[in-house]
């Protein structure tokens, strides 16, 4: 049997297939630029060759229509039949209050997200269209939402409201929810592994960085605060995000500038974070330009540092006591300029990083320990896999198995747990050099 | 000779009157309601019984002339002859990037205050007018202003700087400027003082809780990061205002509500804190209503406790190492149930409270220290002193032996410096039982 997981964006469908018996990722596959003249699809097997095309897609059907066909291709394909695929786990952004963990999907599941429309009006559309199309075309699979908002649940009120009317809260949902969920639950489950403790006797903070970024404090295995809010706009610098900034900025901006809320959002949403203040959201790119001089871009640099330290330090507080620091996603697994700058003069707080083991770890399919010999606090990069816990959901749940993270045991929470695809190069690899070999982190076995 | 300063808020204006020659307090008073159908005074000068009256004030200039008129006055003011003025203090929202310390008043400096407006629409037409009504009855005494903002000129771009498009701060001087500055340079200096080190080998973490809040990173001295930014809004919460939250609730709620951004910054400013939580802003009349089994009342205190510990956390790890977390302000140094809440389990941080001490510090007239005596990070309760600073730098300017703070030495940074008013009991009294001796602190003699 195997697990189809699907990540409907605006524009994009992401998908996966696992093999549940031999615990395998089988394929990976994106369409792009749905609802344009052209789409693109491109699919990986493995041992097949790479698909790539343009299609039409004006929706998501067409998309899913051509994903569900390639996936059965004897050349391209992973499976023969579709009656392999046993559930299907589809990534939602925003649970509000209703979804506090996964969910089988019913049709009053579907209006309770359609509910939720307004508070993520840029990705719910595609993701219920995902899951509406997936049911059409697979009616007898079982379909799970997953939601990015479900791990940080267990916050309590004093972190998820904000001082404002408390009539928003009642009447419109306004608090914290917190995005990035999946990563964080993998991160700080896989980190207790690393760390040989209980989830329940583990605290952690957890900076998944990529284009989008949020950190998260993990105190005795649940979400205490994490940073992004009632949208992935707060907290942390982001490729095009501006995370934290004054409030009293936008009505100050709108005046000048002559523009609605609505477009105001656009701008700090799309024309913000990095490519705001240097042009370019890329990490790469920016880390580039300022080894080239660009003071704007090490600007940028500086600002992401700065706020990412501020961060580990707000979550430090509120732990009182923390085991590891992790850097998961894009720019935490990569960006070892920015962990280093992150990390520097937090030795008082026994956060000691080893600036040799953290200039070697950027690598995006093994996990590595990257904190000095005697740091107190350990420091890891691992490499976060959102779709494994979307992928064990969705079995567990149409399984009947399936309960809130506090109560379920997922396979990665084995210190045997070997991520297969990527030790086989799914993920681009990494020459195992014997530098390399010295910071991988192994499980501590109890 | 005295100084004279004035804090001149939209419908207010408070003044004190300072001896220079005795380094005491002479008179303490304020106008309210100005501009409305009646306003009103009380003034409180030593040795005298207290002047209070109403009387009709339609703009700043008849208020200025009553208290003009009043410190003269023989049976209740402080002076003989508005001679003995020697200079004029102006307390001033916003500097904006032009001044970065205190100036005296020209021409040119009102028209830069001019331009600065549109930073503080609110605060500076007010402070303007206070100071060109001053410079009209008072025309031969110089007149200083002192800004809100000129202490946190030293932070660093990657503190100051938003992640919002670069040509905001280009063209609108959208960028972190931070408040309460006189109180945080108090605060910070007499810190060093009580530690027994040079300010520029002292690191202090000062949280300032008023009804405006606002914290400060002291690092060698200065200041490098805090809390308020382009306006008081952002940071802490507040009495009436919000402080941080995502910036995607505004359009989401202007679009809600039906409101404007002008409304919505009016909603956030007024609406928002602890009266927006629980109806009310004064922190008493809070903690008594949570004592009381207020929910609202009790959720709005751990908001405000969640939030100063993550601050204090935050520029912890800025700072790397932390000689001192100060207390300050109204709720600073009174609300001992928010002190307590706030640096609870910080103890792996090396800041170790001691309840026993905290609970007897509430106090405004003496410095305490709230520390456990093996605390490697001491905690003070500092009353602040804004009025202070501001008559030190008026006489200085006024005398030509002003600088800026780094190289410059006010009186209160002598270990011999005393308080005569507050000793005197100006400001509320304090019974000086053993108990509260106890926890004096004294400081350290180099």
């Amino acid at each position: 049997m195997v697990i189809l997981t699907l990540n409907c964006g605006s524009s994009s469908a992401k998908y996966q297939v696992y093999d549940w018996d031999n615990k395998d990722v089988l394929a990976v596959g994106i369409v792009e630029r749905i609802g344009l003249e052209y789409s693109t699809i491109e699919q990986k097997s493995t041992g097949k060759e790479v698909y790539e095309a343009r299609f039409s897609s004006p929706t998501h059907m067409e998309a899913i229509q051509l994903v569900l066909k390639m996936l059965v291709d004897e050349k391209y394909g992973c499976i023969k039949s579709l009656d392999e695929i046993g559930a299907v786990g589809h990534r939602v952004l925003h649970g509000g209050e209703y979804f506090k963990k996964s969910t089988l999907v019913t049709d009053e599941v579907i209006e309770k997200l359609k509910e939720i429309i307004p508070l993520g009006p840029l990705h719910m559309p595609a993701n219920i269209m995902g899951i509406e199309v997936a049911r059409k075309l697979m009616p007898n699979v079982p379909q799970a939402i997953v939601m990015d908002t479900a791990w940080h649940q267990t916050m309590e009120e004093a972190a998820f409201m904000y001082a404002v009317p408390y009539s928003w809260y009642k009447d419109y949902n306004v608090r914290r929810y917190g995005f990035h969920g999946t990563s964080h639950l993998y991160c700080a489950k896989r980190a207790a592994v690393l760390l040989g403790k209980e989830n329940k006797d583990t605290n952690v903070i957890i900076m998944h960085i990529g284009n989008g970024a949020s950190g998260c404090a993990v105190k005795n295995g649940v979400c205490i605060d994490t940073s992004m809010g009632l949208t992935p706009l707060e907290g942390l610098v982001m490729g095009s995000r501006s995370g934290d900034m004054d409030p009293a900025i936008i009505p100050y901006m709108c005046k000048n500038l002559g523009v609605t809320p609505a477009e105001m959002d656009t701008l700090l949403n799309k024309k913000s974070g990095l490519i705001g203040i240097c042009g370019k959201s890329d990490r790469r790119d920016v880390h580039t330009a300022a080894l080239e001089g660009d003071k704007l871009a090490q600007l940028g640099i500086d600002m992401e540092i700065h706020r990412i330290k501020k961060y580990i330090g707000a979550y430090a507080a509120l732990l009182g006591r923390v085991d590891a620091v992790v850097f998961t996603a894009g720019v935490g697994e990569m960006g070892d300029h920015i962990r280093k700058g992150a990390l520097s003069g937090l030795e008082n707080f026994g956060i000691k990083l080893d600036e040799k083991k953290n200039a070697l770890s950027h690598c995006r399919n093994t996990e590595t320990c990257i904190s000095a010999d005697d740091s107190p606090v350990k420091i890891f990069v691992i490499p976060t896999d959102e779709e494994l816990v979307m992928t064990e959901d969705a079995f567990a749940l149409m399984n009947g198995t399936y309960d809130i993270h506090t109560n379920f045991h997922y396979t990665f929470e084995s210190p045997d747990y070997v991520n297969k695809a990527r030790a086989r190069g799914l993920v681009e690899n990494l020459k195992k050099t014997p530098e390399l070999e010295s910071i991988i982190a192994h499980p501590v076995r109890k």
